[in-house]
């Protein structure tokens, strides 16, 4: 490998740049955008492999743009230094677009009237949906890249059942997978689109409090240590009959796994083994229905319908309060296309990375089930959290 | 104190959603605005204690409704469960207001969009600048708030002398001081408005990473760990000669401090220690500054015209990139009003709460200069991280 010029501002090497890009126009070219203009974090590093603060202007042909604010010193072909957004359609006004796409998902109403008046003869188009729906196929690099937050998300989790120490808490047990993590290079930020959704390097569940519901699109709630931030851990005891759920940050290079895991201190009651093992089989017939063309919603359903045949039904996806979904795609953020729902629309595409958490909350128990990260493939799926999924016993 | 009724919906005393809402209204009417519709889980917070899913109708006069989407069982005066934005207009339908006040800074453009055609006779204001102007004047409650977030801060930092271990890099020093913080109670959760900046529980930076410049409007930046987050501790081995600075999370309670403290492990020279003084005497110089009616401009010309004075411009808010401004409201968020910068209009006000950041880099050593949060009174300025300003040496 060649050393990275970390001053370079395309860090993808040429080819997965190109892959990407192509990805991206024929996106483009299926709505009819002539060209697009990418402000968002996570776009930003999908196109260019870093985060900076600026724009990457995207025609349908012709030569891409980089538009920088910071950091100072960037070079590479098509870098264009900017103080304002004004200043780009000096670079780029000979050739008005008929159409131009914007973040209109995420970027702000105020930031994109601002930026519709640098087209004003051309029609604006939704660029979140194109870069969404690129973003779900993964390539062979961005998939390598989960696979290595994957092994050490793993190895994280294979440790987890010798830092419980006697009378701790949730949030006790959470700070020490916290170190943990971070020491093996976690970068702990929690992308997610749409900033309605906060999260801070995940959750740890114990007992009853797996059933608070939470304000956040989450599958599994939490009553959280202040109403600020209500969600996870709030200070409970962990005590023999109760699961602890372990659902923590696993970005470690800027793509993630998510993956959760069940421990306990001792017999945690037959209804929350049974609930426990259903979750795993459903993966196991699940994973046999990710093939290109599989619908999305059909593995809810098929989903839906184990449970009910093990008259688990009320207690899937939260008790008192239920999450609509079982799965979702993930990568840079941890909200990805597609979505296994009830409702959705997606069909499940090879290139896509899926985490699936078929969850139950038992009612005085917890949580059980669990969730992998899985990539899609023409002819198979490939787990990329390969860790022990029975529950673990805490070593004391 | 009475125990608090989780369950409902107002977590806030029923004398600080009037004192906060007679501040909004206040700030409505001045711009004309008859009624507004808060959805942001930072302005969800201030109007109601709580972050949950669903909006907060503030007419200008009349009851406030507050819309649920999630979680489930929330009780209260004005409460009414939604499962979508369009069921808002059968419960405020009847009075159709002239103008609606959305929140176009942070809300995304597709949601407005949609929010819009609920009130298809309004005319559209900009709801943020009404929330950002009444949360920059904090009431006692907030204050109060933010000073208890101070004393667990102030706490941590008192603590850091005795994490350091030889050998130690930033990253090794900086997840210390996170597992400390978060024993502490700290909730981690940086709140920022807008989501363009990005940073995982704060900022240790160590000898010339300092002078790394990043893609993030922060004071100071740090290459980080990986492109995808570049900011921070990037594995520098903490040296004799180079200097420690610690900026992590203040948010213990929803309300948050900032606070910076530079460490070493020796001697870092007669420049770095001179320019540190320099902040310390920018901060008594603009402390006496900062009363009701001042230009916030007026601050940072003084320290500029201070670090003038003491021939340290070069090395002020950076090096190689440099920060324009040195000091921003802080509270529910780290950005908020007012900004200390060169251009800023903005006044000083009674119930501002100012963090404070004149810092310098020095090549080849690091980042030198202190940040403190400042409430201010009519008559007074209230130190809110109060820990010694001077260079900490690692006890070794």
């Amino acid at each position: 490998m060649k050393p990275i010029d970390i001053n370079h501002l395309l860090l993808l090497e040429h080819d997965e740049f190109c892959r990407r890009i192509g990805k991206v126009r024929a996106c483009m070219a299926e709505m009819g955008m002539k060209a697009l203009l990418v402000n968002d974090n996570a776009n930003t590093y999908y196109l260019t492999g870093r985060v900076y603060a600026g724009f990457v202007y995207v025609p349908l042909e012709g030569e891409v743009i980089f538009f920088v604010k910071r950091p100072v010193k960037l070079t590479g072909d098509g870098v264009v230094y900017i103080r304002k957004p004004e200043e780009m359609t000096e670079t780029i006004g000979l050739n008005v677009p008929e159409t131009i796409g914007l973040e209109l998902d995420v970027t702000p109403y105020s930031a994109v009237e601002r930026l519709k008046k640098l087209f004003p003869q051309s029609s604006l188009l939704n660029a979140s949906q194109v870069l969404r729906k690129a973003r779900s196929q993964k390539t062979e690099v961005e998939i390598d890249m989960i696979r290595r937050s994957g092994v050490k998300h793993v190895h994280v989790y294979s440790r987890i059942p010798h830092l419980y120490t006697e009378g701790m808490t949730d949030m006790e047990l959470q700070v020490e997978i916290e170190k943990l993590s971070r020491l093996e290079g976690c970068l702990g930020q929690f992308r997610i689109s749409g900033d309605s959704m906060e999260l801070y390097m995940g959750n740890v569940l114990v007992g009853e409090n797996a059933d608070s519901p939470s304000p956040y699109d989450f599958a599994m709630g939490g009553a959280g240590l202040d109403p600020s931030l209500p969600v996870g851990a709030n200070d409970t005891e962990i005590k023999p009959g109760n699961t602890v759920m372990v659902d923590m940050n696993g970005n470690f290079d800027g793509y993630m796994t998510d993956m959760t895991r069940v421990y306990a201190l001792g017999d945690i009651g037959e209804l929350a083994v049974k609930a426990h093992q259903c979750s795993i089989d459903i993966h196991r017939e699940l994973v046999g229905m990710m093939k290109p063309g599989a619908e999305a919603k059909a593995l809810y359903a098929r989903a839906e319908e184990m449970v009910k045949e093990a008259g688990l039904h009320e207690f899937f996806m939260g008790h008192c309060q239920h999450a609509g979904f079982i799965g979702h795609g993930i990568g840079i953020e941890i909200n990805e296309l597609p979505v296994i729902a009830p409702r959705s629309r997606d069909l499940i595409a090879e290139g896509n990375v899926i985490a699936l958490e078929p969850k139950f909350v038992i009612p005085h128990v917890g949580a059980v089930g669990i969730e992998n990260t899985y990539a899609v493939y023409a002819d198979r799926v490939e787990c990329l959290t390969p860790a022990p999924e029975a529950i673990s016993y805490f070593l004391i």
